[in-house]
């Protein structure tokens, strides 16, 4: 999974049908790239959060169907560096 | 899912079977690489759009096996930068 | 999916079961990286294709038991720039 | 699969329920990018590891519902380079 | 698939059940980043090799439960070049 931090949300009122009652938050990785990313867990900007890719997205959002290949995994608390 | 801008459009007399009836989309992401994307929502040129790859972008054309690996889920109205 | 040209075909006698009836193609992508195809639709040398990647390459074999993760898509004949 | 090398542990009190008692290590790749894995080898800090990305982490964990995009697959002893 | 070199095997007495009885590889690619790979057909170091990833790295095994995501698929004799 990776690293990344909330900047925003997403306003799209024209999308497909599996992605429709879903929060789409803005998020910057650590290099500075933009992806957009179905959030289950109520993340708020400026949280660090990592993100699950591929396949593991459309499960994590509960519904294996859901239309999303990146969604928040979990608001990052705190990481213990080096043991 | 990334952020892309709509470019034009593609013209392929020859390819395989699973994909005859979808429009595709020439996409530009936003370090200029080009895409090649199903659009199922119908998008323009210029439009910024966000685009699910892998297995979702099967998922979000309403058919699991459309041979598809990149799929345009919504058009972008506008987004809330940082809160 | 990807833009890319043909440059050439692969022969590999020894190789996994679920390959041998299939044509291997060498694909160039913009940024001159090779990459190896499945080759469904017949493409020649010099030909600009598309390809896609991932499960959906499975699934534009026909045979989505296919060992492959880069499968053309379909020939190009020419794209529309900017509307 | 990737050679990463353990740095350390996340902690994340609020995250998606499919990953709940899983430990989440912090990986640093051979570039210095760090991204986070399900850990059910018992790796620890400074552990040289490989690790499986995709689907596979899913079905590495045991469960193939988990809400994963990177599963440690084993700890490496060592290689042996150019036979 | 991608073209890669064989440049040793690795040694892991720790890891996940699902690997257990495979040989494992470590490839160069083209452009000297290295990669652990399931080797079903039996290259030898020094040899060129085309790799698929993703859900075909686990059907390329046999068993599409094997917890790979990068699988040898062939070892390349020869390719011919522009046509």
């Amino acid at each position: 999974m990776e690293i990344m931090q909330v900047t925003g949300s997403l306003v799209c009122t024209q999308r497909v049908p599996g992605l429709e009652h879903w929060n789409l938050r803005v998020l910057r990785n650590t290099k500075g790239k933009l992806s957009v990313a179905v959030d289950p867990v109520g993340a708020s900007p400026g949280n660090w959060v990592f993100t699950a890719s591929g396949s593991a997205a459309r499960f994590a959002c509960g519904n294996p169907e859901t239309h999303t290949d990146l969604t928040i995994g979990g608001i990052i608390d705190f990481w213990e560096p080096d043991g």
